[in-house]
Order: C-alpha cells, then sequence, then structure tokens
C-alpha cells in the first residue's frame, strides 16, 4: 500500500552517512565514526555488584513502573551534582530523560511549529538536527570561533528572526567541533536570549569530560527568567548502554516536558534508574570520572602526535580541551565523503564521519568529524598514520 | 517567561484523574487505579542470575551504545515467538522499542497531521490518547460490544470520514474494558481497512495474559497490504521496569519508524535488551507466563466473586477472559470522579480509575476502570467490600 503519511515524513530520511558508516562496521575497519567511549573503562564489576544488589533488595520496585519524572532519588542526587556547575534548582525542576537525545525532542516537540526558527552552531550536532526535523523546522546557523558560537553573528541572526524559537548549543567540547564556549560568551549568550526572549537549549553531554583548562559554569547558571534547558547525561560518564539522562527547566517547562515524555514512553528504565543511584551511592562516581579523563587525554595525544607526525599541514584540525572529538578540515576541493569512499575505507580501511551533515543549511564539504575515545591507542596510530598516506596524495 | 510554545501544547494538560490517583499514592489507600503487574510475580532470582552473567560475560557490549532497531538476537526470537500468532516477518520488519507507549507515538509521529482523523474504540486506552495528542489529531470513537469494535459503525465511520489515517485497537482483553475482539471481528477489520485505504494499529499488550478461552490470531496475521502496525510488550509478561517491547510492521513502513525512534532516543537500553534475551535462552518464558495467568485468574476470581457478594445489581460489569482490568457501569446518575473524590477515597479508602478519561470525545460519566492484578487477594476483598458498601448507599 501507499501510505498517507504526515508531512513531517518528508524530513525523515535515512542519511548517506549511516549508509558508509554502516559499511564501516567491517571489524577490519578503524572506525574514528561513532561517538563511542572507551569499553574498557564500564565499570563492569561495580555495576555487576548494583544490579545484583538492586535486584536481591528492591526487585520488586526496580522491575515495576515508577513515575515519569524518575527515582526520586536519583534526581536529588542530582540536583545536588550540578549546584557545582552553578545551577540552583529543586527536584521539581529536574526529570530523567532516555539519554540526552530524548531531551533534545522533547523539546522540539513543546516548541516547535512547522516553519519555526531554530538558531544552531554551525556546524551543528546531527543527531539534534535528526529529532528537530520531524517537528520541520527552519534553521539559522550561526558560525563559531575558537570561544564557540560568535555572539555578532546570534545578534543579527535574533534581529533577522525575532520570533526564532531556540537557540540551540553544544557548549562544551561541541559535537563536532570539540570547541568550548567561553565564559564572556555564556553570559552574552544569555543576555541576548533574553532581550530577544528567545529559549535556550543547553546540551551538555560531554562537559565533565575535561582534562584541560578550567570548568565553567553553565549557561544554566547565569539564567534568571527560566529561558534556559539544560540537558546533562550519563552516557559518557558511566555507560551509553543504560540510556539515562536529565533534563532541568522552569518548573512550568518542566511539568509540561515530562508530561510530554509520559506521553512518549511513559518513563524510563526503573531497573537502570535504581542501578545508577545505587552505584552513586556505592562508588565514587567522581573518582570514575577522573579516570575517564585520563584515559581520554592519553588517547587525544596519541591521536595528536600521529596527526602531526603524518598529516600535511594542508590540513587543520581543532585542539578540543576535553570531549571525544576533533574536527579536520581539509583544502577547499576536498569532498570528505567521497574521499571516505574511495581512499579511506578502501585504501585506508578507515571510517569517520564526514563533515557535511553536520551543517543545518549550506553544507561544506571538507571537513570531518574524528573521534578518539573509541579505539585503542595501537588503532589510533595505525588509523591516522593509513589516513595521512592517503591524504598526503590528494591534498 | 512567557513562553511561545509550539500550538501542540494546548492538547497536553495534566489529567485531574492523575491528580486524583497521586492521592491514591497514599499506602493506606487500596489502589485499583493503575495497571501495574503484581510484583510477586517478577521472576527476581533468575534475573538476578541474568543479569550478573550479562554483565560478566558481554558487559562491554551489554553497557555500549548498539543499534536503533534493537539487539539482533532479541529480535530473532521474536520474530520466531510471533509465528505462533500467525505472524509471519523477518528481523527487517521488527524493532525494539521503549514499551507499547513508545510504538503509539512513533506511529501518531509517522502519520498525523493537525487535523487527521483516527478511529478509537469507544471507550479506548487513555495513554494512547495521550501519545497521540500532540499531534493534533481529531479522534472518531467506535462502541463496542462483547464482541469487540462494533463493525457496522466502523464502516459508517470509514464512510463518513474517507481520509482517515488510522483505527487503533487494543484487541485482547481492551483497556479499559477487558473486552477481546472475535476472530470474524478481526477479519472484517482488515477487510475494510483494505477497503479505505486506513492503517491498523494493533496494541496488544496483554495477549498472552489468557486465562480462560482460546488464543485468537493476531489481526496482523490477515493483514496481506502491510497495513498493520502490530505491537507487543514485556511490561506485563516479565517486567514494565525494563521497558522493552517492539513493533512489526511492513518493512518500508518499519524502517521510517525506526528512523523515527532513533530521532526520538537513539535506541532502548542495551542492558535489558542482553538481560531479556538471555532470560529467554536460559529459561522458559512461556513457563513463567502460565504462572502469571494462573495468579491474575485466581486474583481475577477473587475480585468477581466478592463484586457479586458485595455490590448491587444496579451495577454491571464485563468478564474478561485475561489481562488485568473490569469495566464497571454504574446508574446513569452517578459520576464516578466524584463518588471517588468525596467517598470512595476518603471513606472507603479505595482507589479506581474514573471512566471518562478513556472516552476520546463525549465522555461518560458512568463507568470505571478496575485492576486485579496490582492488588493482593486480601486487599481485593477487603477493597471491593469496602467500595461495596460505599456504592450501596449512593446507587
Amino acid at each position: 500500500m501507499k501510505y498517507k503519511f504526515a508531512n513531517r515524513i518528508e524530513r525523515v530520511k535515512p542519511s548517506a552517512i549511516r549508509e558508509l558508516l554502516r559499511l564501516g562496521g567491517d571489524p577490519a575497519i578503524i572506525s574514528f565514526g561513532g561517538g563511542y567511549p572507551d569499553p574498557e573503562i564500564f565499570p563492569i564489576e561495580k555495576l555487576r555488584k548494583v544490579y545484583d544488589q538492586v535486584l536481591q533488595e528492591e526487585g520488586k520496585l526496580a522491575l515495576q513502573y515508577t513515575g515519569t519524572e524518575g527515582l526520586m532519588s536519583l534526581r536529588e542526587k542530582l540536583v545536588s551534582r550540578v549546584k557545582t556547575i552553578g545551577i540552583s534548582c529543586s527536584v521539581d525542576n529536574l526529570f530523567i530523560i532516555q539519554g540526552g537525545q530524548q531531551g533534545l525532542d522533547l523539546t522540539a516537540k513543546a516548541f516547535i511549529d512547522r516553519g519555526d526558527i531554530i538558531i544552531t552552531e554551525n556546524p551543528t550536532f546531527l543527531g539534534a538536527l535528526a529529532a528537530f526535523n520531524p517537528y520541520e523546522p527552519e534553521y539559522v546557523g550561526v558560525s563559531m570561533d575558537e570561544n564557540g558560537m560568535r555572539m555578532d553573528e546570534l545578534e543579527a541572526a535574533l534581529q533577522k528572526h525575532p520570533n526564532a524559537k531556540l537557540i540551540y548549543t553544544v557548549p562544551e567540547f561541541q559535537n563536532p567541533t570539540g570547541v568550548t564556549m567561553s565564559l564572556e560568551r555564556r553570559k552574552a549568550l544569555v543576555s541576548l536570549a533574553n532581550k530577544y526572549n528567545v529559549v535556550i537549549v543547553e546540551d551538555s553531554p560531554y562537559r565533565e569530560i575535561r582534562y584541560e583548562g578550567k570548568d565553567l559554569p553553565a549557561i544554566k547558571s547565569f539564567d534568571t527568567e527560566g529561558r534556559v534547558i539544560h540537558i546533562g547525561s550519563f552516557s559518557k560518564i558511566l555507560s551509553p548502554g543504560l540510556r539515562l539522562g536529565w533534563l532541568i527547566a522552569n518548573r512550568d517547562l518542566a511539568e509540561k516536558l515530562s508530561l510530554l515524555k509520559m506521553a512518549s514512553d511513559t518513563q524510563n528504565s526503573t531497573l537502570n534508574m535504581y542501578a545508577v543511584n545505587r552505584f552513586m551511592d556505592m562508588y565514587d562516581l567522581d573518582e570514575h570520572i577522573a579516570h575517564i579523563r585520563e584515559t581520554y587525554k592519553q588517547k587525544k595525544e596519541v591521536m595528536f602526535q600521529t596527526l602531526r607526525d603524518t598529516f600535511p599541514n594542508s590540513i587543520t584540525y581543532t585542539n578540543p580541551q576535553g570531549g571525544l572529538f576533533t574536527w579536520l578540515t581539509f583544502p577547499q576541493h576536498i569532498d570528505t565523503k567521497i574521499l571516505m569512499q574511495e581512499h579511506s575505507l578502501p585504501i585506508a580501511k578507515v571510517a569517520y564521519v564526514p563533515g557535511e551533515s553536520f551543517f543545518p543549511n549550506k553544507q561544506e564539504k571538507n571537513h570531518c568529524r574524528i573521534n578518539y575515545s573509541y579505539m585503542s591507542e595501537e588503532k589510533i596510530i595505525k588509523g591516522i598514520t593509513n589516513l595521512g598516506e592517503i591524504v598526503k596524495d590528494v591534498c
């Protein structure tokens, strides 16, 4: 039959890049494509103990339904945890979500009618575009420099689009560029949002994975008008396979968003919420995060040393202070998708994410995103060296 | 600040009933309100072994990201399992969802533009209305009798609304009425859907909890044109706290729906999928379900005996062959919401769900839904007896 889909389905397409990355599933391929954590750092033995105890002691509760907002003691822990980044809130402002991605879906669902404007960094997280697209927004991309989203361009965008609904940012170690928004820009962003009456979506899944420089206060910490939605996640600091994150918003807004969550999937896994709550009781999450930071710092150094050793100077890359990614810029004439299809995958046996899908509007073809958290140091050296050989020939 | 919400937010409201049920959270209250499984039947010790083994042997995979469609071996098991209800499909047709509720959200997201028609049973599952509402549909309710949705009324509705997008049904032990759609009606439903080119959503979370009568083939088993979306769930047969269900659809449609899932929440909990997969390897799920059936059959009998003993004849109730609920009809002048607020909660200390929110359009006030799976037999007897006292006075 021919399905009578909703209009929004025009905006829902499998990306060519997804197909390309599927080819990268071949175990012979060294993949810098995904945003996977290093599985070696998962606290498996600790989680074994945790699940065992939760099931033994609280099994009847942990396997049952619970409220949409999630386990109260976990929410209380998070309320206390975010104080360290300047966010003062109560459990009425915070609820548990199915990873950060769900926060993006719920936010767009609450705010976006067809044709509404979302302002994003340019480039921006492609998963956010995927979450927003079914609500049929239009995008305005704002350029970045080494201090994050440019405020002059943002103000121009707000003047041109006074009805813009959302400003979306990944302020730390941005996906895909690795860039962090400076303290001044964070304050300026909130001022502009106040002036033009727009909601900010602060997507912070990487913020605790910092291995250089100083922690910055959350954008939400400068929010005096309830216009910042802050999204955090356990995916990078504990495990993405548990699908747990949190969303913080003004009380009225949090209530609307949690009603939308109830409509979407009722609640998160009760068992996983009990387990993470108990993990935080039994173990020191910050100690675990310190271990992740060391591991990724080392991997980043290995990758950057190899990049310096093997890549031609015509290719530049960002130098992130944390997170999982660097962003490579090739000479203008290079199309990284074709490079991957014709050279990198078949010859170098290396996968990355071609940069074009990170651009909401005008797609630039001469970038790519490279992940350094997932592969072993040995594979990082081998993969980057192989890729260096290839690009020396074509650049 | 005043938020510039999307139009759809007008359709997203906390229900008065939710607030009322929150009062029912008081441990002194005997609650027949929720649709909770009996926690005594959760296979806690088996799941302890399962999580322990999964984490020990496959921890690195089980804590990592995986594909949106979910764990392949679990999908394979489900493909094989649904053969017994007449559904012939492959893993390309089936993916894992965050409980049945997510299947409803994804389906409405794929099909419903503002003002589109969804045909439902009248009354229907209120969680489905909650899932559909944000996509701004209009509803047409079709009456039921003891064989389920009435096909004459359905055809009249389709003639009147030739552009209807979806027909939504809970064919077994319907929520809220407990009624099962007969074999003849299932076939007639597919014929009518073919004739009027509309998609059927078959929501089957209760189908395996049958304790009387004969299993019927799924509506999907009569689908020759790819127009039935079949939704199943582990919530009632294993645990709702794991948030796992499955959706089966024509291949093209399944691909669209799984892209929408990727946009909404990336994927389900990898760990929980590994655990359920291993549970099915290590233990006999059907044996466990047989135990659930016995338990609920017994509870239902206790409740019905008490209803017969203590309720006046002016109150009638459906006699479900399975599932978790019966549907009570009071004399016309009784408003069950007021009854609950003024008598049942404060005096009888009993909660149920007033029937009005189950009606998509014209709300009938003289019904209520009563659950018999969650409370102990002792509390069932006490609660129904107390309620009987109250209603004798008012009816």
